[in-house]
């Protein structure tokens, strides 16, 4: 299996996009976003300062890009086109050429993700509708977003791909993990050592649109000891040492999609409290899973924990909602939180990942990636889950 | 010296940010961009979905954060008050809550650097002015970049030790790069000992806002043989072969700030036509150095520059402006750019790059930071620049 979209896929995405386009009467779609410029053709245009951006008219697609990326997408493919500028600035804005190129090709309604390149880097430019006229704009910033969320079977088996290198990624990280050693060495070695296998196990059936040194990852977040107490810690330098508790995260990338593994370990034998929160946090990713089938509301299952930590007098050392949406950004919407009230359907790709914060003491979470399917749920990630297996020896 | 802003220098951070309310009538500056939050504070919060802000009002400083960060704000300080909101989407949106802040607060006139989170991830949510009024917010999306085009004395020295730490991380991927070895590897192993070496040698002193598993870095950004001649190519997995052209990067972060460095590399014995390709990339930078001097525009630079590709009839090989600023970003405005008017001052730091790039055969480019000095400039990256010192030994 090659490691990425098919072009068959590509056509769907871009007929499901052509179709949205019809009903809303438009004669083509300027995309801005590097996400939603992928999905229609399974390219991967970096922000800078320098604009990009494609144009889709329900046949054609047209790239959109500074002289510097052009023999980079001819090398590429997946677009019809390509039209440059210079530079940015430049002597002439390109969004002042994008907009000629758009007038010359008699498109009198135009929709886009946004009104104008979104920016990067100090980018500063006008908007499209300065040029093409309010009128001749529509802002659809969610529509590709909107048809993203449910994922197809091709997108799910990248999921799949990215679980699998990061469980190996994960596997290196608990190997390597004893106390008095440092993190970044610990992670930078298990990224590079599951990359490694990863790269030579799949050879050139690997793809990654972005770009990546060490695709597969693995690592601490910051969250060693008593900072395992903050979810977004972020650290550098850290030793492991005997009693602590570690909140890992890993992935890989994988032909443009990604997936979420996070463990809570425990170095040497675990204390009473710690195994009591430990359980606690699984437990409540088991409410959250059980909770999960097509139909119920992204809240229901959020509410289903909230009364979970409730009832175990937990709500103190409750920090976050239960998950998100994941696939091609490692965080998607819709949130598993009770205020987003959108329903649940197969195909949806989601973090479940309670956790418990204990100030000055420690953090305990688990993330898995998990698919909704028909009859409920699936985890695609299958790392273990289980106090024992999580356990680093002492020395 | 510790790797981090000053007391101080926040201060007088503020100062100037204070001024310019004044200036402009404000009571209050509401900022959304992490670079703009760090300027004020020296602390750096994550864009995430979930949104995250800061309140100044010319006196105090007020974070606004998810429930999940409030302890990690507390611990890393910076600033003098933190307002949380729950979670987000949540039953009540953040951005009400803010705007409930700021009017519990009597500010009548607010600035803002985006109106309303720009969002990230997914997030959805009205501007702040759909609460406050439309009159009441001015949107100042440049002003902190402004104040911080012109990089402090601070500035400056965190600068140079990113400078230091790069070229020690530019050195092992040059120790390491040998026909027939694995780019990632090489670069991840470069990597990790420069980041270790650093840690090592500053200890506590070391700061990273952003977080960082190896702080030091090096790499070959997919340039590499015939793909050097792509400026932005992304790969993952190429091996170095005798005869190879490669172009580099190397950077590490320190308090916040960056720096860049870049070379090119030849594998063995370089051909007569790379080394009139490298001369002549080596005498465009000189082109450039002679040209940076306060007064000048960062046109004025590009045009000399892009004249000297003229007269040496190497257009065909010119992708890209001469250069860019930066210090907190990789890349900053102004640009070094003919179509960029802004004038050069001492205390701007910019990148000279210009690059030679010929299809199917090969890319050559060396980056400097250099700092505009009262005299003319001054290169802060201090590899070495001369191609007998960038040969790669034939194995």
């Amino acid at each position: 299996m090659k490691l990425r979209l098919s072009e068959e896929e590509l056509c769907n995405h871009r007929d499901a996009v052509r179709k949205k386009l019809e009903e809303k009467g438009l004669d083509a779609l300027c995309l801005f976003s590097p996400r939603d410029i992928f999905y229609l053709t399974g390219l991967y245009l970096i922000q800078t300062e320098r604009p990009v951006g494609l144009l889709y008219d329900g046949t054609n697609t047209t790239a959109f890009v500074p002289t510097l990326e052009v023999e980079h997408v001819e090398k590429l493919g997946g677009v019809h086109e390509i039209i440059s500028y210079e530079e940015y600035p430049g002597e002439k804005h390109p969004m002042e050429i994008l907009a000629e190129t758009i007038e010359d090709r008699s498109i009198a309604k135009l929709g886009v993700d946004s009104d104008g390149y979104p920016g990067a880097y100090g980018y500063e430019g006008p908007s499209l509708s300065e040029f093409l006229g309010d009128g001749n704009v529509e802002e659809l910033p969610r529509m590709i977003e909107g048809i993203m969320q449910v994922k197809t079977d091709e997108e799910v088996e990248l999921i799949k791909e990215s679980c699998r290198w990061g469980n190996l990624a994960h596997r290196y990280l608990q190997d390597y993990t004893e106390p008095g050693k440092a993190e970044n060495e610990i992670s930078t070695m298990a990224s590079l050592d599951a990359s490694r296998s990863m790269l030579k196990t799949v050879g050139d059936d690997y793809y990654s649109p972005k770009g990546a040194t060490t695709p597969a990852t693995a690592g601490f977040r910051g969250q060693i000891g008593k900072g395992s107490a903050i979810p977004h810690a972020l650290t550098t330098n850290e030793t492991i040492d005997e009693g602590d508790v570690l909140v890992t995260g890993a992935s890989a990338k994988v032909g443009g999609y990604v997936s979420e593994l996070e463990r809570t370990m425990i170095v040497g034998e675990p204390w009473k409290k710690q195994v009591q929160f430990f359980e606690s946090m699984v437990k409540a990713g088991e409410v959250a899973m059980e909770a999960i089938e097509p139909g119920a509301s992204f809240a229901d299952v959020d509410r289903k924990v909230r009364a979970f930590y409730k009832k175990n007098d937990l709500m103190d050392y409750w920090r976050h909602h239960t998950g998100h949406s994941i696939g091609f950004a490692g965080h998607e919407a819709p949130y598993l939180d009770r205020g987003d009230d959108r329903k649940l359907e197969p195909g949806m790709v989601v973090t479940v990942e309670p956790g418990i914060y204990v100030p000055d003491f420690a953090g305990f979470r688990h993330s898995d990636t998990v698919l909704v399917t028909e009859g409920g749920s699936e985890r695609l990630t299958y790392y273990p889950r289980d106090l024992e297996s999580l356990v680093i020896p002492s020395r």
